[in-house]
């Protein structure tokens, strides 16, 4: 309909990249990383696999892109819902156990979803074993989520519900370090009734006594 | 030396088992565990491929019986040493804090050596994208272990020291899951202090107050 050739070319590149975006994820999910090929890519997203090296240098960079691409997408969906770790990070209503709640079963859920879970399981298990792969993923896409995390522990330590003697960077990992164990592992099903216990159980701690003080009520 | 010819050839069969055995798990930890092949476990341990098929379904049989047979070797080795998770189980010296400081620190240890890590990595990644695999991972290998701590849970609300209300199932994983989350993804070091804040904040909770009391001092 323009006139201009550039926003034209523009759309058409947009449609391509969204298709090795999904292509990408589709098939890592299905065939794992290791069988995932840039010419298996480009012909499931019907493009010439030269588009594909001309715009990535490899196959982990398509496929770093294509989950930061869907992590975007992820955040901009919750935020539409007002399901917090948007780029408004987790949501701060003065309840941190309210707030962790939220966010870990909304956790629980992307993990639950096969088109989240399928490529993410895939690109975990190779990290695990290629430590530069793993470094990316740490640094691209679990490091942003945990700083949310961080963010919002300093701000409950701000406002007294949270020990204050604590590290934030460590207490967190006692909220999605189970969860991640689970799904993972698959040792037992993940549910919202966990994420609760999870929640209770690390801010509550599981000791009968309060450090210093009478036995708890 | 003896004139029977059976010791004589189960003292060979012996000596090709844990060949086999080391050979597998040494190939799994360096190649991972996809290119790990029956005839590189066979070249490796010097013996006739025939003879891994002969005690072996798969390769996968081989090495899950490698690893059980690691994780028995451990765990004599670690009660030579008095230091808990054998057969014995976690300590129980009524001290919870002190138990599960001890036996996160030996998780630590093992974990960050290379010899049982490498293997380890690659079956657990490998688990996680094959169900199979890694349901066989878990029941052998992952809650045998998880038991040990339901139990050492379980005396410790027996003994008034840990909250009644709680599942001890469930409490083990922010203990457990912290320390597979940091290793596995390699977010950041695994050390002994790692361990007792992990303690620390389980136990006694990341929250400023006591449920249903006063402010903590």
């Amino acid at each position: 309909m323009s006139p201009h050739k550039a926003p034209d070319s523009s759309r058409r590149s947009d449609r391509s990249r969204r298709a090795i975006y999904d292509a990408a994820l589709a098939l890592v999910g299905e065939t794992g990383y290791a069988r995932t090929t840039i010419e298996g890519i480009a012909a499931r997203a019907g493009v010439g696999k030269q588009t594909i090296y001309r715009w990535w240098p490899s196959k982990a960079a398509v496929l770093m892109e294509a989950f930061l691409d869907l992590a975007a997408r992820q955040a901009e969906e919750a935020e539409g819902e007002g399901e917090g770790e948007g780029e408004g990070g987790i949501p701060d209503t003065g309840d941190l156990a309210a707030d962790l709640r939220l966010v870990l079963r909304a956790t629980v859920d992307e993990l639950n979803d096969p088109a989240i879970a399928g490529p993410t399981r895939a690109l975990t298990a190779e990290g695990i074993v290629d430590p530069d792969l793993g470094a990316r993923f740490v640094e691209h896409l679990l490091d942003p989520s945990i700083q949310l995390y961080v963010t919002r522990l300093r701000a409950a330590q701000a406002s007294g519900e949270l020990r204050a003697d604590i590290d934030p960077r460590i207490a967190l990992e006692l909220l999605i370090a189970p969860l991640t164990h689970r799904w993972l592992l698959r040792t037992l099903p993940l549910t919202h009734a966990y994420a609760d216990a999870i929640v209770d159980y690390a801010l509550g701690g599981l000791s009968a006594e309060p450090r210093g003080g009478a036995p708890r009520p």
